[in-house]
């Protein structure tokens, strides 16, 4: 490498998910020889997020003012929230459903092992806000593990104790999907919960 | 998405190479809720990079100094030079081989129909190297396309004018490689080519 600053962004890139040696080259490369007004556009955008961006104070989803939009828009109903594990969840949800409640991000999910408890999951402003009374529905929608099915059980206790209805998310064979290539664990639990056809 | 700056660095993600909008989705939420210093050190990398580093006035490699430091470096062998498309295709024959010559980074190939010529590629600058007496063998270490094939016939005309002998890598199956595997091109290059065994 003939370059120190080179090999510093080369190593840099690899702090990203999935890019390993061969691919933060290529990143670094590809920048320099062609995208240099785009690749400042990203230094540039990596800090101001990273200066800006916190939590909301309602949600706990990223945001960048203390209650972020989607909390502060008065379109959403608010008799509906919606519990996931992450930004990443809640952004495949709103992008694929026409879901027009309100979400909590718990950030996680109940690990007592790791030392992440209800605490660590904003539990407690989960609860004061199912105490204000306005929310009607929970849609627990954690992943199917052993960890979310856990946070799952935990949210729908919590829920009941300020009577609030908890709903879970279906489970079964994707759509699309052959029965076939469909894991074990799904086919028995799709099977076991079969429903009369109409 | 509930953050504008985190759709700002989201899109931003995108200018990287194999980057699509789930990749991109991926590496911001990743740097938001586990890496902050990890993308603090990344934004301040790119930045730094994109202004210091340019070419090396010798060899056209990235360099954030007039030389760079193969260049400048007395423990290389100026009687060798090697002709190479890409920086990326410097580091691929420096990090495989035990190559201890010097290097020219054409930054592209001859391609008269996109515009790039003998002096896009700074191949007077070449010229004038080859000139001053020092090479003795020009490696062209092109890649086997139409246009690196065009661009190494070039070469190695260049490097007879001044006297200086050309040579081509080795092209045939991989090592490792199976026959069944290996495209009609490769194949009928290698039978067409074979040599007597010792």
């Amino acid at each position: 490498m003939s370059s120190a600053l080179l090999e510093q962004l080369i190593e840099a890139f690899r702090v990203l998910p999935g890019v390993g040696q061969k691919s933060a080259q290529r990143m670094a490369y590809h920048v320099l020889e062609r995208e240099r007004a785009g690749g400042q556009r990203l230094s540039n955008a990596l800090a101001e997020a990273i200066e800006h961006v916190g939590h909301c104070s309602r949600c706990r989803d990223f945001s960048e003012t203390e209650v972020c939009a989607t909390c502060a828009s008065a379109a959403r109903d608010a008799h509906l929230l919606c519990a996931v594990e992450s930004p990443a969840d809640r952004l495949a949800i709103e992008q694929a459903t026409g879901y027009r409640g309100l979400y909590f991000v718990l950030q996680g999910r109940l690990s007592p092992l790791d030392g992440i408890g209800p605490r660590e999951l904003g539990l407690d402003g989960l609860a004061a806000r199912l105490a204000e009374g306005e929310v009607q529905e929970l849609i627990v929608a954690t992943n199917p593990t052993v960890e979310g099915e856990a946070t799952a059980h935990y949210l729908a206790q919590l829920a009941r104790q300020h009577g609030v209805r908890p709903s879970r998310l279906a489970h079964g064979v994707p759509l699309g999907g052959e029965l076939e290539y469909v894991d074990r664990g799904t086919l028995s639990h799709a099977f076991g919960s079969r429903s009369e056809m109409g």
